[in-house]
């Protein structure tokens, strides 16, 4: 044909997609996404009915979503997030608090407290949530799951509701370190090969932890220190974790406060008393305060990115113990938790937590934290370690 | 059911997704895209036999194709690219010359030639292309078609082969202004509404365009003037717009060797002569040179983004004049081009061109350039200017 429209004539060639299924790189993993992420056509959540119904339908999903469903997962459900995502605990008072499987009677950690749960479950291969201040690390620890927290801005949040954006990140839960990697494959932005050799117990984190956390920790520590060139101890914090996550904290909480205060006091929405505390405080915080908080956050920044540098990891218990009983988490948990978990979130860098140790037959982690973008090299050397 | 597994107790809400089909934003249309965008399973060949032999097969597809197939679009065809996409006058030597269906016997312009070509002739409604130095907005003159270039950095270009990545966009081609602005709703952030108010008459960019081409274009700016609050002339570049053009000849140039010079000495390809000329001046450039070009680009850039701010909307000629003939266009030819397609690419700026006068019964465009981030805006003005 050479007529007047004929493709080859106008430089377009037809095209014979190759068929996906089952070559596709998540063929067959069953997904799970978060309250927080856009289904095109339903309201997003965010865990809180007030938000539920003074949000319009999504025009569109949460880029995130899409990437996995044409890698080939096959999207199960939506899960439930603890409200506006800023609790650690993984009770929600309006939908209930999702079960943990491997610890009965115990919270299952939280924000993406149903991602964990269904996975834990055997519901779903995949759950998908965020990670703000613990929020995959945390119940990936508690369920006895691997988790990654990327390095902060290397995954996509467009079509997810924020929290506080400066430290927000996609993150994804399973139950072994394979699918872990497989997800990254899709997610991740390729990367040259990074060698990961040298490893560094963060000491003032193994001293936050229960001590009973440490004794169970042990032989998961021996059994994974032989894959590395070389073993150093050493503090991080010269002023204290918990000084860190006393900064961490007036930062997050005034960006939360910037990006969700206008709808709070417009809304005053049903929301747990401990998170509506949460949020008053951060209303409270001066301009002066959180500039000169963001000013230290930054110095903190440096130091700990100048930790991890040509192969190094970082290696420190996930959560200081394992789940806390239902109602018995409290502000005092909170802080603990964040003492761990504010190190990548300051640092903006990837963690991997993978279930390494039982208390009293209920698991929690040991993570890995690398250099920024370090975060496929991350997940081939979890694949390796926990194989 | 209250069983181990039921999906409730385990903070899972199955899914029931909204039908996609028929209400998708872009059902129905056709696309077509570049030979540079990557396709699962097939190897991008960037209009290079030598490309497509010396690169593996993607692993993904590029985001902004599964955006748009998400959205609806029909997939149709992969388009021809000028080689490298590093030329002006979608002249292929292995792939041949697209046609251009609005002015026969003359070159379609590139490097989105196939993808103008092909929406052009009515093969597709969408052509999916690249603008690094004009490859959307020239082919969209020449052709007859709306074309826009992005805000630099706003489209994804993951699993785009680069040129110049500091100057490469995304970019897309229509034969409506409706459907161009359709595309954006997929492919652009989400935006609050802005006012495009007041339109300035690029004198200096008029004066670089053939004398027949400011008469052709006149009674389109009649038109189009009539819907903003003010009109204002003047001249941009008071150094002149080619002396404009010559700094962003060397400092493209630089990316450009700096991006494909170890694949072109280790692949010797075969290459339009004009092309590898380019390429063997792009190598010869020092450092010193291109250190100082591009802290002039970045003054340049200052002086250009000062000039669009509320609701300003600069007007320019996309082209000096209509297609030239095939095997005319010469390197005079893209030096007149540049002197126009340099602004938006100095300033990072979103631009586009809609069909809007004739010339011996060949269309050529006019192009609008609004503030960073204003594509949206600049989508809707054009809908309603061209309706």
């Amino acid at each position: 044909m050479t007529g007047e429209t004929d493709p080859a004539a106008h430089g377009l060639w037809p095209l014979e997609r190759p068929a996906r299924g089952a070559s596709a790189l998540l063929s067959g993993l069953r997904l799970t996404t978060k309250d927080v992420f856009d289904l095109a056509g339903l309201p997003t959540g965010a865990g809180n009915p007030d938000w539920l119904r003074t949000h319009p339908s999504a025009d569109e999903d949460a880029l995130v979503v899409r990437q996995l469903e044409h890698a080939g997962a096959v999207h199960v459900g939506r899960t439930v997030s603890d409200e506006l995502a800023f609790s650690l605990n993984g009770e929600n008072m309006h939908y209930g608090t999702p079960r943990n499987p491997r610890a009965p009677g115990r919270i299952p950690g939280g924000s993406s407290s149903g991602a964990a749960s269904s996975v834990a479950a055997g519901l779903a291969d995949i759950g998908l949530g965020t990670d703000t201040s613990g929020s995959i690390r945390v119940p990936a620890s508690y369920c006895g799951l691997f988790g990654i927290r990327p390095t902060h801005g290397l995954v996509s949040v467009r079509g997810v509701v924020p929290l506080a954006p400066e430290f927000d990140t996609v993150g994804w839960l399973t139950r072994d370190a394979r699918a872990l990697a497989q997800v990254g494959e899709v997610l991740l932005p390729p990367a040259g090969p990074e060698k990961l050799t040298d490893l560094v117990l963060l000491t003032d984190a193994f001293d936050c932890a229960d001590p009973r956390a440490q004794k169970a920790l042990a032989p998961a520590l021996a059994l994974i220190s032989r894959e590395f060139r070389s073993v150093a101890s050493k503090t991080l914090a010269s002023e204290g974790l918990d000084r860190w996550a006393g900064i961490y904290r007036i930062v997050q909480s005034a960006a939360v406060w910037e990006t969700h205060g206008a709808w709070y006091r417009r809304t005053n929405p049903r929301i747990h008393p401990n998170i509506a505390e949460r949020i008053e405080f951060a209303s409270a915080i001066s301009v002066e305060q959180v500039n000169d908080m963001r000013a230290q956050a930054r110095l903190i920044r440096e130091s700990i990115r100048s930790q991890v540098y040509e192969g190094r990891v970082l290696c420190l218990p996930t959560t200081p113990s394992i789940a806390p009983h239902i109602g018995a988490a409290d502000q005092r948990t909170r802080q603990r938790l964040l003492a761990l978990t504010c190190i990548a979130g300051l640092g903006g860098l990837p963690q991997i937590t993978a279930p390494a140790g039982d208390i009293e037959n209920c698991p929690f982690g040991l993570s890995l934290i690398g250099p920024p973008g370090s975060d496929r090299a991350l997940l081939s050397l979890t694949a390796r370690l926990w194989r």
